[in-house]
């Protein structure tokens, strides 16, 4: 695989899963949408398919990670070199910019007509449906389209539920090595994978919304800082670590685990 | 591929498509219907299932484009030839004009009920959740079930959304001619396309409805004009040409980055 | 395929997708059952994944029909033999009525709490949001559990749209002979068979509840006449002969079509 | 297959299973969650797309089986030597009571937050939406999240529903025998089966909640009885061997079945 493909398979792949990704919350979130309280189930089907349209792309260009926590178990598993690490870390965060940004793209009327509506300022003034009221002061309405963000806010249970839920990720995706040789998931791989993070949203998706992928949550979440949106509010930053190291530590857990039980 | 395959497999499978996929609004907007109010999540699932229906019918027998976006996307990308593409998009609205019209065989008895009820006309003298009621004079309370709408009209925007939508469609269907050298997406293609497009609702269709295909939207147009219904109100021709546009230009975008950067 | 084969293939299978299918309503409509009120989304999905089960169960024992409609489309198509006809369509019916008792088995305590609630007695004397209660004086509260039943009650509609919905289920069905030489659907060809139930429940079920299968409506049909539950009401017999012949029709119609046009 | 990949494989598919299985369940019902009040439909697929990421990762390594009910209808059906029975059914009970603790571990604000609540004490004083209130003076609002109920407590339409409930869920796994001659499910086979389930949950899960597996339902009955949570109530002691009989029986006469009419 050449730096090349490792570059547009993960950048192009992650852009589609953060398009679609972020575009489902943003049709359930927003007034004036079609998709408007389409409720919990839509959000994780939307998300999981977000991830097979992506990986179904980059799963012959790059292997289809598309996400640094895949990337750094797939390497402590040994699949993956770790000089390529890297490459693959910047490419899926610079597809995550792109994609959060076509989100706004696809729905700025929405987004406009949402954040100036008096009544949702009024209503919500800090963050929508996404964040403890209470101990959330920098969070603004639209946020959850962009990044996650917990609705007990408690550091421990946050990282732990997603160390937890990406563990589930990883070792599946891990597995899925054991059952096939080729380059990435292939199309049968792409699908399961697609499914399991579906089952992922809707199982422990409730306590911080699953971000379960660093870039899929800092991407966006500097493209909400970046976009000049009228009321947006804060880009809790103070969280931003916890989506983050998360996924990370619950990926090397998985990978640890892995070697030492499975492999 | 002969000019007769091309035909009948273009024609008959954009007429499932349609037939399932302005069947499943239908049931979620007509009075009397026992799948009223069934939700997005359902509309999104009959859109996709409508596509895996006509795409496992076609791909066989014409590849299945179903789709003169798609037939345009496959054309630059050198997989279909272009003395091929007038047949492929005239079978296509054809087979739009058939499904669309069966949708009303199907469901005519609630199409009377529901364009009769005086409930119904007098708060919604325009069109049904598909338009801005300020400025869509000329649309009616039916029209959804056979054309797309937005929810705000903004020509920039309901174009760039038809764009955006219809570059991940294309660009998905493109990198499965990476994977697969076969005639058309196969079975497991269709359902992976299928899939892509469910996402594709869920995740981008609140701004416009997703026609991301100008034969779906403009053959049932055209439908809607002709059939003697009752109290159906205007077609809305002012906004009819975003939904053909907007698909072309994201299928050769798709087709062109596709060309560039992944073949 | 010998006639044992055949025998217990069919009627397995009929039986698993009567009791799945009539299992989801039942959930849905009766009281004291976690599923109560789960919507049509999930009605669809449940009988999709119903033909799953039956067919997943039987492709590979008899070929998967489950349906008189389907076995006559495929003696048209020259795939079933004619003299094998008859014990396709008997087994079919014999396990639709051990499907649908089944049924009765598994909720029994919630028929017969629900059945005894003087509310639903008062509110549904007829049947419960499955018939026009204007026209179906002879019709009962779970019914639909059993069999189906038009939202509004017009011959020439309610044929036609079993008619159309028939159709598109025989051609998916044959389509896949196309792709496919072996005995019976395969496990791929089950899961796209009940994907596009799924997809036909969405989007065609919503004016007469899709029998479009003989075996489906009228083996449920004399189970409810037989069993003797408290306050059933009636069987609805005058309406018993179309979710029959709607099938039939529509099914000689998609075979008569393939062999012409696609075959 | 070694003892060593017996146990693994179905203590950590079990475990995964019992993780995103009670994990949708804690989501729908705690207060807090993203995903609380998100339905039937989403339990549904929860605990389905729970099967297909355990059966995903043990098909390669143990053959899958997750269930002790599966593991009995496997060695009655021959597939499965008796020697290896208690080890299967060890590992799975252990890797339930590891699932059941990681869902308190993701969910663990939610819990506290929901049992301290002092409406929902007040509202529910036995158990929440699981459990007939009058006959169940034991159990508690959480119960659920780990183990099954009954809607209506019926000691012989319980053992039928789950009797069953699990003969439709081992039927399929044999079938999937007839298809295949490797070791376990395969990919394919493991996507059927947790559509199976899908469709389980569906159409039987309304009576008593779909245990279908003792594992799944002793294994964290133990795990609420230990767990020191505030408020927590009783553990339903008294119905805690039907989740148990009910669903061996269902197996050992689908395997009887199976051997007698189908092999």
């Amino acid at each position: 695989m050449s730096h090349y493909d490792i570059f547009i398979g993960e950048m192009v792949g992650t852009a589609l899963l953060l398009l679609l990704g972020g575009g489902v919350v943003a049709g359930v979130v927003l007034k004036r949408s079609k998709s408007h309280d389409a409720g919990w189930l839509a959000i994780s089907f939307g998300w999981g398919l977000a991830v097979l349209t992506g990986a179904y792309l980059a799963t012959g260009v790059s292997g289809a990670h598309l996400n640094p926590a895949v990337t750094l178990g797939l390497a402590i598993a040994g699949t993956t070199p770790w000089g390529d690490v890297p490459l693959y870390m910047a490419s899926q965060l610079l597809g995550a910019l792109v994609g959060a940004f076509l989100v706004w793209v696809a729905y700025m009327g929405q987004f406009k007509a949402h954040l100036t509506d008096p009544d949702i300022i009024a209503a919500q003034p800090r963050i929508e449906g996404l964040v403890d009221q209470k101990t959330a002061p920098k969070a603004g309405p639209v946020l959850g389209i962009f990044s996650t963000g917990p609705e007990i806010r408690n550091t421990v249970q946050n990282l732990l539920t997603e160390i937890v839920a990406t563990f589930v990720l990883v070792i599946a995706i891990l597995t899925q090595g054991l059952n096939n040789e080729g380059n990435g998931l292939g199309t049968l791989g792409a699908l399961i994978v697609a499914l399991v993070v579906v089952g992922i949203g809707l199982s422990l998706g409730g306590p911080t919304g699953y971000a379960i992928n660093p870039a899929r949550d800092l991407g966006p979440r500097i493209v909400h800082f970046l976009l000049p949106l009228p009321n947006k509010g804060g880009s809790d930053w103070t969280y931003a670590w916890i989506p983050v190291v998360g996924p990370l530590v619950g990926a090397a857990a998985a990978a640890g685990f892995f070697n030492v039980a499975l492999k």
